[in-house]
């Protein structure tokens, strides 16, 4: 899943270059990771993971936007509120969300647990928790791991840690890149888990950047943000969105140099770095969607204004009836107009083109003839694009979802029992 | 299918009681109707129907706010606006959408084919399509279908116009309905279909009402619309919204007396049965979802606002996360909470509440000993009713859908091809 793009050129003002490198979360100097087996999981692998600075870093994050947003997400809130952390515990397997004052207690726990083992103080510790909602924790089990992994901490690998934040993912998600700027090199690494309840925006989610770019608390949450905009809120899976969602970026700065803010030169390198963690990461977590057989990525283009453009294409990537049908690789464009026609961008349906993977199929409202089989052979590929232009305007966006097929029900008709 | 409620008594300040009747869309007098196969179907099944009244009667009429609406849409709202109609003509197999000036040029051309053969004024017919797609209109079949249809008129029963309308549907709905009030007698009947894209608002779904009480063409739109909003308008089956969706209410005023406008007593009463057809109807509609296993009614209490209620009703329902677990028996209450939590309903997160048939599974946000085994065995019925209760105001909703099968992905990822 890791990109084999080796070097990208951006054609803005300052010059500077992406290198894909390996290492995942401890690709960035000054950072340790290690995950464990704690038994939170029934399946007995790994369910507990810590990543950790040398000292307290710059530290930056997003969140859900659910109401029902679970304990370890509004401790995190309060404990990154000073934008700094020395470290994140996460485990899978139990969300701790529903779980009353009972879960904040749990929650503040872990943070503890993980402060005494790491020689901090607890609110340098972000929590996270991923898994079934509304049981409570098995803390004797929690606190265990998070010793045990605390203990286990190398600058090895990051495989273990990302190991240890999936769910029903199917592989490891974890990628770094390192961007070369104006004679500085910094390397910045990610792992993240999906892969139902994706939605825009911050969906069951979590995602956990790290950097060795000395950047202040400022530029960690501006990089991250706008990043954040331009990948994880960009995907959906089935319009779910979860209590748990998290996405952290820290700083470690090992690389030394002069520290850089949101309006130096260096920051925009480090933000397009991180960025492309984040989208590289945002599309694993697509193409491992629950069930999913294909990547697609819907761009709406020629739309009025700039925020017609990702409604409508959220319309289309939402919509389980384009999705089957592109599980079943049938070009039904009207599926796309019916689609764009109950969003609430604006469109003029004698001007719509619709185009399944290079095949033009509407034109102008209207069936344009193509070869249906040359159709069904082209979206029985694994990766699919499909455009809707509204010859409007100039607006444009594109938004990555996958198919929806029979394994999606199974999995999630089965998931708890 | 239908109701086997003989009599209702309300508790307003008319007296009126409701009884269940025979004969669909003829039941009400002054209405023939008629169904026939013209070979659009590739199945071969009926295709093509025609309800008329004996001359030009006051019709109402609610359409698809897609903005992609579709010829037969916009050709009739433009011939209803006089508040008439003799006859409306539906063909199904071919929705007649994203077929451009040509599409316009056939939904016209029925309406004239009907014409001459009713002797009336194309104006004065209504036509509606369901089916595929940007496909054009068998013309020839479409027009020599209306002539046998309308040579076919009779009022002895509206089974074959209720079957020419149907496409994915797997079973007939009609109802009718007689209401008693003040010593006068009317009757409202009905057809409809679904059965995927069931949206609010007015989703791909077609619905046409029949009643010999002589209301005037005010009277029928606001009956019509009082009733759709407490009834088509509160179902979903997959959030998708068709370009074709029309409900329409005709009354032939057979039954004579005294004309009815809505500020009359007996106004109340008649638009309580169009209410109660329109209701059976949508259940039908919902109970034939495609793949639907289960009959689910989401009903969200404890509102801070009205508006919030079917706000979070919604949210509830079109989760597919929620209807695949509802398809698994499985009282996972997490996923309601996640629902209400992604809503934009105020929640508390200490004060929800939720209810899977029955039985109690959250309380304070919390989770709830229950018996498992007993709320496995209570959610394989197949009509489930779940509650959640915000305890936060009177705010109060219900909404229809149904749950999410291995069937609906078969039956969408195989529709065109």
């Amino acid at each position: 899943m890791e990109t084999d793009v080796n070097t990208l050129d951006n054609d803005d003002a300052i010059d500077y270059s992406l290198t894909w490198t390996e290492g995942g979360v401890v690709a960035p100097g000054g950072f340790l990771a290690s995950g464990v087996a704690a038994g939170i999981k029934r399946s007995g692998r790994r369910d507990v993971c810590v990543v950790a600075a040398l000292e307290s870093v710059p530290t930056a994050a997003v969140y859900t936007q659910s109401s029902m947003a679970a304990p370890p997400v509004t401790l995190t809130r309060k404990h990154l509120a000073d934008g700094l952390a020395r470290a994140v515990v996460v485990n899978a397997g139990n969300a701790n969300a529903c779980t009353g004052a009972a879960g904040h207690a749990n929650a503040l726990a872990m943070a503890e647990t993980a402060a005494t083992q790491l020689g901090c103080e607890p609110h340098d510790i972000a929590v996270s928790s991923t898994g079934v909602i509304g049981v409570s924790m098995p803390m004797q089990a929690v606190l265990s791991g998070i010793r045990e992994a605390t203990a286990a901490l190398d600058s090895a690998t990051g495989d273990d840690a990302a190991e240890a934040i999936m769910t029903t993912d199917t592989f490891l998600k974890q990628t770094a890149v390192r961007v070369e700027v104006d004679g500085r090199s910094f390397t910045v690494g990610g792992m993240a888990k999906g892969s139902g309840m994706i939605m825009p925006n911050m969906a069951t989610m979590l995602a956990f950047l790290t950097c060795d770019a000395p950047l202040s608390s400022a530029a960690c949450d501006a990089a991250l943000r706008a990043a954040v905009d331009a990948s994880f809120n960009r995907i959906t899976v089935d319009s779910d969105t979860s209590t748990n969602d998290m996405c952290m970026l820290m700083a470690s700065g090992a690389k030394g140099g002069k520290g850089i803010e949101p309006a130096d030169a260096a920051f925009d390198a480090v933000a397009a770095a991180v960025a492309h963690v984040c989208t590289e990461l945002a599309r694993m977590i697509v193409r491992d969607g629950e069930g999913a057989t294909k990547f697609i990525e819907v761009t709406v283009r020629g739309a009025e204004s700039d925020a017609d453009a990702p409604d409508a294409a959220r319309s289309i990537a939402n919509s389980p009836l384009f999705k089957t049908a592109i599980f079943g690789a049938d070009a039904n464009w009207g599926r796309v107009a019916m689609a764009v026609g109950k969003s609430s961008a604006k469109v003029d349906q004698d001007t719509l083109e619709v185009i399944f993977a290079g095949i033009t199929t509407c034109r102008n409202g209207m069936a344009v003839e193509f070869d249906e089989i040359e159709a069904t052979e082209a979206l029985a590929a694994d990766e699919i694009e499909v455009i809707a232009d509204l010859h409007l305007g100039q607006g444009a966006a594109s938004v990555w979802t996958c198919d929806l097929s029979y394994e999606y029900v199974r999995i999630n008709g089965e998931y708890r029992t």
